[in-house]
């Protein structure tokens, strides 16, 4: 897997005009790097060779960050829906906030940013919904900052299965050497060992393998299932979770004949690259599956959200205030977030074909 | 810091004949890889150019493993006490089962490889102790085998801390690149945020930096502090213990100048390289610390036990039951944890000459 290359678009190239995927791209909190890595991302005329980009957000903001970036190849103007005709050349924004400035505050978590970040995700997202775009692709937003304007969801994922009114979506890290799920998410670290249970477990490993199939086009997915506890218990020593919920999630698993092995503990899977002959690692928590995910991925990863109606995938990195406004931010991630997106467009599609 | 390389003894050897340590290196547990790492490592003729090894543990044992790995040029031969003349190119076992044979079970945890995993490591520690040997250094043991034997410590750092009287004992990874100590060692992931309270916090940063100047020779340590929670608990909005304990936990290290920073994310921390910039880094937990560590250390990471009246290293992997007398287990973590209780006696060395 080399998401550097779409190769199923290759491949089908010389057999009929390649499918250009219809991608929603959000700028994020717009007082971090969001708009940066997007523009940074879409100057770059490979990614634009695949799809077409609509920018979903504040003209006013976009525009900023065009001209400070000085990237004169992007040529952006405002237009009412996705995929009406643009002269060649031209980059369509759909403006969340008509003919009105952006109040900015750079490196700074703000209402206003909180409210912009997350009315960006809304009106991408519905546009995926009705089918006007094939996928979206956001940027990070600032959990700070939408709480501030009165969100209460703890990110990106929760937020997009409540608007699609889906109960499967699950966060998966993807890069070309690991694929990383997680039992619980955005949750502090002293509520996750109540939320480790035996169905949660064994449900995130049903999910995590049907996504493997369904958008990743693996036909019999192998997933690694991490421990909770050092050592995953040393043999129930050091916690009982994994004989208690884990160990009976994967063997129920394995029964329904899905390929789950495990619980490994997390520092020695990861240090003996074991994680190279598996399809995916499942993880408990938040910091067990992104340290060693960010720590190997090297700047390359990406966040995909898996059981939506809607394919989403999004950069592995936050809003870094630290360097917003800066021009210094690596547009990587993003460019292989698009990447991903065209490729899962693409497995959807032969997926429909073949069905 | 290149652990490869023994620099100290290096820059002191056209003065005068350098110091040679000598260190007491138990077999671990006699079922798992311990024994096999230790006596291939010995057998890297560069290691016993800067120390005189001696192996503590069940001469049977030994021999065994010598035996099959086919080291001949490894001579043992049981002595009464360490730093008895032994004849040139033999190397002294101290028996701790004296003409008995050991019960053997490869690849698993008994009572018995628990028992011996153990009674190495008191002998050794107490020949530390009284002066016999400069450090220790100890391959892995099996938690479920010691505690079949009896034995409540969780791993090796409390029950050395125990035996030898010391209450600031301290886990600390140290590979080439990296050096990570931990708050909480060896429990379960729900009892951890209860244990993150800012004394907790605070002590540990001071005891790592303390360790930085006396055991690695830096005068001014700089350590990097994580938080607990996802995104280091995104403002409060994730967990409140890096608002309640470990902010304050560094700005009380701060005052008394010490140079602590954070709480950084874990996940972005080790992902941006980040643990670059610092000395150290502190971990709330076992896998936090352990795990991105293990992945960046690539198998050559040793772990030292700051803190105690004696030198203690270890490797920094486990038994390993599935791969145990199979021949193919590497010894460069046991390489490393040599070559670091020989710098580590250096530097006590050099601090004594100063003081």
């Amino acid at each position: 897997m080399d998401l550097a290359i779409p190769s199923l678009h290759e491949a089908t190239s010389d057999r009929k005009p390649r499918y250009r995927p219809c991608l929603a791209i959000t700028h994020g909190d717009p007082n971090g790097i969001g708009p940066e890595v997007v523009l940074k991302a879409l100057a770059d005329r490979r990614v634009r060779q695949f799809m077409d980009p609509v920018l979903v957000g504040s003209a006013h903001v976009w525009r900023r960050y065009a001209n400070q970036l000085q990237l004169a190849s992007l040529k952006l103007e405002v237009i009412a829906e996705p995929g009406v005709g643009l002269g060649e050349g031209l980059m369509g924004i759909i403006d969340i906030l008509p003919r009105k400035k952006a109040k900015l505050a750079l490196g700074q978590g703000t209402r206003e940013g909180g409210r912009l970040s997350m009315e960006a995700v809304r009106v991408a997202a519905d546009l995926a919904k009705e089918g006007a775009v094939d996928a979206i692709v956001t940027a990070p937003i600032s959990k700070r900052a939408i709480s501030l304007a009165g969100y209460k969801f703890p990110g990106h994922t929760e937020y997009l299965a409540a608007r699609t009114g889906s109960d499967r979506a699950m966060m998966i890290l993807v890069s070309d050497v690991l694929r990383v799920g997680l039992v619980t998410h955005h949750v502090p670290l002293g509520q996750v060992s109540a939320l480790v249970t035996a169905g949660a477990v064994k449900r995130h490993i049903v999910r995590l393998s049907q996504s493997l199939q369904e958008d990743f086009g693996i036909s019999r997915p192998k997933v690694a299932v991490l421990g909770l506890n050092p050592h995953a218990g040393d043999g129930g020593v050091l916690g009982r979770e994994e004989i208690e919920q884990i160990t009976p999630a994967i063997k129920a698993a394995c029964k329904e004949e899905w390929l789950a092995f495990g619980p490994f503990p997390a520092d020695g899977f990861f240090g003996a690259g074991r994680y190279r002959q598996y399809d995916a690692v499942l993880a408990m928590y938040h910091d067990q599956g992104l340290t060693p995910f960010k720590a190997l991925a090297f700047g390359v990863g990406v966040n995909f959200t898996a059981g939506l109606p809607i394919i989403r995938t999004s950069v592995d990195h936050g809003t870094a205030f630290d360097i917003a406004g800066q021009g210094i931010a690596s547009p990587k991630s993003m460019l292989h977030a698009i990447w991903l997106a065209v490729d899962i467009v693409g497995q959807h599609r032969l997926n429909d074909q073949v069905a």
